[in-house]
């Protein structure tokens, strides 16, 4: 049988994948006067009197929003939001196998940033926390920012932290096999989605120096015009050799291939198939490929050894070194609830990506990260915010 | 202890009582890759093709929206969404209890009718059924409605349908035990809820005729002047004596110790306490008492029987006669969503009702409708659908 008939044959085997369940004995009229009416009317009370306490009589206290507007699928683009769900469902079971906490999927009926901003603040009340997913750039970014300043719980958007962290863990373990110094390293960063300005924010933070993003039409820099608010805020930070010419105006959009040159690490998103075994041969020797696109990467990691590639990720569980931010997600926010952190600064990034760096004793191209199913691994990035 | 100092209690040691889980084995690396990434792309594709098929491979299938914007809580008034949210999570346990459906609670943060409608459409792709709850009339008729016609699964105001079947099969048992005849019984319904204006509608599909509705101001009826939309088409259904009167603006306007007076039987949710003892004793013989205001009953039982009231009934589960629609609801959504019925009918309604007051072989006072916890009583209404 193959991929395709095994997946939709075990998928349609369980229907739902999540379920809503309770602990609480409900056996006799005792228990339902209690529960429900009409005593539930005390903790409502309570809460009236303090709205704090709503964490402690209700499901707000562990349980999380997972939305999405279904903008930045990858690989099926429009395929509307019942499409979506299935992504969703399953995001919500990895938060309970990882790390016990309840999350439930939302999938939006819009992509239109103010009716999404509305809706999200007008059903907030249920959740302790919001986890945004799968939100294009640049409407994530006015989104997560403007939910974050009117909300009173917290709001992350998970492609874009999530996954920075676990691709700087990537790169750390990377530059130990490789020898290579971070000061040194030159990165290009192809498709500017919401997970790659993230990443990219981080990287200069851990102090990596030189990275080229590419757009569909070419490198971003200053001389540009047709950049949006993001990518202009990109020129500030990225393409040094722009940066250190003063004249930068004058600096070539390179295509594709030319900028790939030189290059020691390739990170992207795009579509399936789209680098070439002679693109990963121009870049500098020991490349590390990150080949992102779902569910076929932009080169499949046996033809980019062929081509003498170092390291190869992708996004793919069946394949070693996936880039998986179940890694990171189920225990930040575990931790982040329980002591009701209210906001994931860039230190702790830097530290969790650390933590699950170290967390792989001996990194070999075979195994730069963890597996999730490793015991505690999900756990040792919860020290990151544990013990700031 | 007293019960305010035991169900805090209670209450605060289960903290959240709902839990997502998952019966979906994820153990490896193979689990990971067929349920998630890259495998999980095949159902999505599937559902963008058909979006029908969302209904094979997620949650949709089984998971209801329970949607609150309180504005219709009896007891508690403006207590904000947050204070809302235990009884609405605890629906939701209701719903898992009494027919393994899951069920997820929205407290909406608005009060605005386009506000609620464009929320609910926008969020509306994850659920099967969207149940409301507990939202003020005239605005849950219009809620309702537009949302009936705007989405495609279906929409129930819980308040109105559910209360208003157990409260007729009340009645119908009711009247064997005070051997009444339904064309002959006077009936006084207090305050213009929505539930009452459905139990209204429905009394009077099962050929009650004579029905007088009091709100704030008084009886119901043409002459009056300061009538909303609603109370202006009750005008035409109830009031007896004006409709019989050509000359109705002349009808006099009762107060409610006036109105009350030769009715048998009363429907009354308002305020703790204000239904005396002499108001009882002015009704016709073997008065029937549905006292309905919560946690504390317009009268308690004990009064009213002093009084020489028949049968009382409330909302309360630690008294006989509890009006409590998990009567109805779990196995009506049970089956709809089973057999993708969109509309339930007066007929089914109907139904409904005189199968839960059959279930009771021999109704007397103190048992006129079952208790939830009886085998196979939150089954029999199903049948009023499935024998459709």
């Amino acid at each position: 049988m193959d991929f395709y008939t095994e997946s939709l044959k075990k998928h349609k085997k369980y229907s739902w994948k999540l379920e809503t369940v309770s602990k609480v004995p409900l056996e006799n009229r005792d228990d339902l006067s209690t529960y429900y009416s009409p005593w539930v009317a005390e903790p409502c009370r309570e809460i009236a009197k303090d709205k704090s306490k709503v964490y402690d009589y209700t499901l707000k206290a562990n349980t999380i929003a997972v939305i999405s507007d279904w903008t930045a699928v990858l690989w099926l683009w429009d395929i509307g939001p019942e499409a979506w769900l299935p992504v969703m469902e399953w995001k919500c079971v990895l938060f309970k196998r990882f790390a016990w906490i309840n999350a439930f999927p939302i999938v939006l009926n819009t992509k239109n940033v103010e009716e999404i901003i509305a809706t999200i603040k007008h059903i907030a009340p249920t959740f302790g926390w919001i986890n945004l997913e799968d939100i294009s750039a640049p409407r994530c970014f006015e989104i997560e920012e403007r939910l974050k300043s009117e909300l009173d719980i917290p709001v992350m958007h998970d492609d874009q932290h999530w996954t920075a962290i676990v691709c700087l863990a990537w790169i750390i373990n990377g530059l130990k096999i490789t020898n290579k110094k971070k000061e040194d390293v030159k990165i290009i960063v192809n498709w500017v989605w919401a997970a790659w300005v993230a990443i990219t924010k981080l990287l200069l933070l851990y102090w990596i120096k030189d990275i080229i993003m590419v757009d569909s039409v070419g490198t971003i820099h200053p001389g540009r015009k047709d950049l949006n608010p993001v990518k202009e805020m990109l020129t500030n930070i990225t393409n040094t050799a722009c940066l250190l010419n003063p004249n930068s105006s004058e600096c070539i959009i390179w295509g594709l291939a030319e900028a790939v040159k030189w290059r020691d690490i390739f990170i992207w998103v795009s579509a399936p198939g789209v680098l070439t075994q002679d693109m990963v041969r121009s870049m500098n020797k020991d490349p590390m490929i990150f080949a992102m696109a779902n569910p076929t990467p932009e080169i499949m990691p046996e033809l980019a050894y062929e081509a003498w590639a170092k390291i190869v990720a992708t996004g793919r569980s069946d394949y070693p070194n996936q880039l998986n931010n179940v890694l990171v997600f189920p225990w930040i926010f575990k931790w982040a609830l329980k002591n009701k952190v209210r906001m994931i600064t860039d230190d702790m990034k830097l530290k969790a990506a650390e933590n699950l760096a170290n967390f792989v004793k001996n990194p070999i191209p075979e195994k730069i990260i963890p597996s999730p199913f490793e015991p505690w691994v999900v756990d040792c990035v919860a020290s990151a915010i544990r013990n700031w």
